[in-house]
C-alpha cells in the first residue's frame, strides 16, 4: 500500500505555518508498514486541488488529506473532492446533530456555515471529530481510498489514531499485524547504537531504525506477524533484548520525555530535588516544572549567574570562588550541596560552565561545563564535560545530563553515561 | 512569476523530520511578491524525482529544490535533474577547488565522493555555499528556472538570501522593486490589530498581512515601487504610520525576539534585573539567559516553588503567605521586591499563579497569575490576569508580560498592554 499526504491551505503556501502534520502522518503510517511516497501542499484553489486529488488517486493507494474542512468560504475540500470524482454532496443528519450538540455545549449559536460541515460526498463514511466542529470522512473513489481530516493538529492527531489507522489496518493484506514502539536513549551516539544492536532481530519481519533528536537518539522498532498477539509478543521480545544490551541508556518508551520519566521516578521514590544553575540559566528548573504536578517533588531553584548570588543564596564560600573560579569542580560541588541544604531536599543538582560567547580561557575552553549531583547522606558526584556546541544545544545537553543523573541515581545505575559523554569529557 | 518548492529525501517521507525549509522559502519568496503555488516532497527515488522535476517545470516558473546534493549514493538531485532535461554533467574546477579548500580548513581528507559535488548540469550557474561542502546551482531549462540548494537549513537559508533572491529579483518584471519587513507586536489581538490598521496604506502597492505566533501577533508589510529607493522610502513611511498608531505595542522589527530587545535595552540603559518565579518555573530566567551576554544585565533568579523557598530566599513573610495565600497580589509584590533587594538590581520581576492541574479555588481560578515589577526607588506594579490556556502557553504568556514590562518601563511607556490583556484581567 502506497500513501500520499496532501495538505491544503493558503497559509501553508505563504509560509506562515511550518506543516508538522505531514511528518506526524507519515510516521504513523510507517508504524503500519505503509510507505508514504509523496507529500503535496496546494492553496485553497479549486483547480489546483482538483489536479492534486486526481493525480494522487492515480499514483497512490491511500491519500490522507488535511485542511479545508472548516466552515468558511475558503474551505473547499469536501466540495472539490466530490466534484473531482463525480459525486454529489449529501446531508448527514447524524453529523448535523453532533455539530449542533457541540455548539450547545459551548453555549454558542450554530451558524448556517457550520451546517455546511454536515455535507459529505455520496458514499463517504463520516469520521467523527470528538474535539472540534469539523467531522472528517473516508471516501473510496475506486483507484484510491481518501481520508479527509481537519488541519488543526490536535484534532488531526486524535482522528488519525482513532479513526484512520484502524481502518487502514483492516484493509491491509489479511493475516498481517504490525506493532511498533519508540525507545528513547541518551548518552550514546547513533553509530555506536547501531553497532551495539547490529545482531538484534535480523529476521525480515523486524525493522530497527534510528533517529537523532538532539541530545537523544531514538530506536524505532517495528514488527510484523500473522496475528496481533504474535506481533505484540515479538515486539516485547525484541524490546527486551534491546533493554538487555543497552541497560540504563534506554530512559523511556513512547512519548514520555526525560523530565516526565524523572518526575515519575521522584514521585514514586518519595524523593525531592532542588537545582542551582549557572550556565543552564533556568532551563533545568523550567524543564522539571513543565511537568504537571512537579511541585510534589521540586522544591525550587536558584539561577546564580553572578558570583554574589552563588555566595549569598547558595553558601558558596567567596574564597573558593576567588581561588578556583566560578567554572570549577569545587564550585559546582558547593553549589549542588548548597542548594540541597538550602531547600532541604534529598537531591541537589548544579551546573556551571561556559556556553559563550565570552569567559573562555586556555584551561577552561568554550563549552566546558561542570555538573554536580549532591545526595543527602551520600557523596557528591561531579563531572567535567567539554561540548563544542552552540549556546542552545550546550544548555540542552547539560540539563539532560543533570536530569539523567537523577534517574540513574534512583535506579541505582552508574551516574555517567557510558559512551557518548565519556568520549567528550 | 509562480513558484514551486520541491524537497527531496527519504527522511521527509518517513516523517523523521518536520520540513521547515518549505515555509522559510515561501515566506522569503512572498517578500519578493512571488507566490508559491505548490509544495512537493519526494523520496530519493530517481523515477519519482524525475516526474516531480518535469511536472514542476510544466506548471511553475521558478522551482526551488532542496536536498539531495550531498556526497552519498542517495544524493541524486544533480544527476536526475540533468537527465530529466537532457543535460550532461560537467566538472566545475572552481567548485572543486573550493570544496578542496573547505576540507583543508577543517584539516580533513577530501573523499572522492566529495569531488562528485563539483559536477553540475551543462549550462548551470554554480551557487557557492560558504558554510558547507555542497554548492548549489541555478539551471534554466527553458520552461522554468531551477535553483538547487542543500537541505541543511542553515546552509539553505544563507544561500537563499545571498544567492537566490538577488537572482530572482533581477529576473522579475523590470522597473519593479519590492521591500518587506516584519513588525512584532505583543498585547493586542489579531482582529483588533486589523481594525486599528484598517485605513493604513490602502494603495494597491502596499500589502499588510497578519500572523499569530503565540503570544505575539506579527504584522508583515510589503511594498512595491518602481525603484529600490522608492520602495525603501515607502516601506519606511508605512512602518512609521503603523508605529504611530500602535505605539509601544510594536516591540521589535525583523528576527529579534522580545528577550533580545529587552536585553539590548537593559544594556543600553545600564540597568540590571533579577527574577523570582513561581508559576513560570524558570522559564523567565531561561529566556533572559538565552541571549548571549545576558550576564551583563541579569544577576540571577529564584525559582520559589514551595512556600519555604519564598520565605527563606525572597524574604516573603510567612504570615503574609499564610494570610493571603501564595497566589495573591501582596505575595507577588513581596517576591519582586525581595528578589530585587536580594540580588541588588535595578528591577525585580515576579510571577505567581496557577497553571494547573491542581491548586485552583473559586476565588483563584485555574489560569490566574499575578505578575509584579519592582523598581529601585520606585513603586511596585502588580497586575492580575486569568488566562484559560494550557500549561505551556500559560507560562509563555506570563513570561512575555513580565519581559514586556521591563521594556515598557525603560521606554517610559504605560506598563499594562492596552487591549488583549486588559480584557482578560
Amino acid at each position: 500500500m502506497k500513501a500520499e499526504i496532501l495538505t491544503i491551505g493558503d497559509e501553508l503556501l505563504r509560509g506562515e505555518i511550518v506543516d508538522s502534520n505531514k511528518s506526524f502522518l507519515s510516521e504513523r503510517l510507517l508504524d503500519l508498514d505503509i510507505e508514504t511516497r509523496f507529500h503535496t501542499s496546494v492553496a485553497d484553489d479549486p483547480e489546483d486541488m482538483r489536479d492534486a486529488f486526481r493525480r494522487a488517486a492515480q499514483r497512490s493507494d491511500a491519500v490522507l488529506v488535511s485542511g479545508g474542512l472548516g466552515p468558511t468560504r475558503d474551505d473547499l475540500t469536501t466540495q472539490v473532492l466530490a466534484h473531482s470524482f463525480g459525486r454529489e454532496l449529501r446531508l448527514d443528519e447524524t453529523a448535523l446533530a453532533s455539530i449542533r450538540r457541540f455548539f450547545e455545549r459551548l453555549g454558542r449559536e450554530m451558524s448556517p456555515n457550520n451546517a455546511s460541515q454536515a455535507y459529505f460526498p455520496e458514499g463517504a463514511e463520516v469520521l467523527p471529530n470528538p474535539i472540534g466542529t469539523a467531522p472528517g470522512f473516508m471516501l473510496d473513489v475506486g483507484e484510491a481510498l481518501f481520508f479527509c481530516l481537519p488541519g488543526v493538529p490536535s484534532e488531526l492527531r486524535r482522528m488519525m489514531d482513532e479513526q484512520v489507522l484502524p481502518r487502514l489496518a483492516e484493509r491491509r493484506a489479511a493475516g498481517v499485524a504490525v506493532r511498533a514502539t519508540l525507545l528513547r536513549t541518551f548518552g550514546i551516539g547513533e553509530s555506536n547504537l547501531d553497532h551495539q544492536l547490529r545482531d538484534v532481530a535480523l529476521e525480515g519481519d523486524v525493522t530497527i531504525g534510528f533517529r537523532t533528536a538532539f541530545p537523544d537518539n531514538y530506536v524505532r522498532v517495528r514488527v510484523r506477524a500473522a496475528s496481533a498477539a504474535e506481533a505484540e509478543s515479538k515486539l516485547e521480545q525484541v524490546c527486551g533484548e534491546i533493554h538487555k544490551r543497552l541497560g540504563p541508556i534506554v530512559y523511556g518508551e513512547g512519548p514520555e520525555t526525560l523530565e516526565h520519566v524523572v518526575g515519575r521516578l521522584l514521585l514514586d521514590a518519595g524523593r525531592t530535588v532542588a537545582v542551582a544553575e549557572s550556565c543552564t540559566g533556568g532551563l533545568l528548573a523550567e524543564r522539571i516544572t513543565s511537568v504537571p504536578g512537579a511541585s510534589q517533588y521540586f522544591a525550587g531553584g536558584v539561577v546564580a549567574y553572578g558570583n554574589a548570588a552563588k555566595t549569598a543564596l547558595l553558601n558558596v564560600p567567596a574564597e573558593l570562588l576567588a581561588a578556583e573560579g566560578a567554572v570549577s569542580e569545587p564550585v559546582a560541588r558547593a553549589m549542588a550541596e548548597g542548594v540541597r541544604e538550602r531547600f532541604a531536599t534529598d537531591f541537589g543538582l548544579a551546573t556551571t560552565g561556559i556556553s559563550g560567547p565570552t569567559g573562555a580561557t586556555e584551561a577552561t575552553p568554550l563549552g566546558t561545563v561542570y555538573i554536580a549531583f549532591a545526595r543527602q547522606g551520600g557523596s557528591t558526584h561531579v563531572d567535567r564535560f567539554v561540548f563544542a556546541l552552540d549556546r542552545v544545544r550546550h544548555r540542552t545537553i547539560a540539563s539532560q545530563i543533570a536530569l539523567d543523573w537523577v534517574r540513574r541515581a534512583i535506579l541505582g545505575a552508574e551516574l555517567a553515561a557510558p559512551t557518548l559523554l565519556r568520549s567528550k569529557g
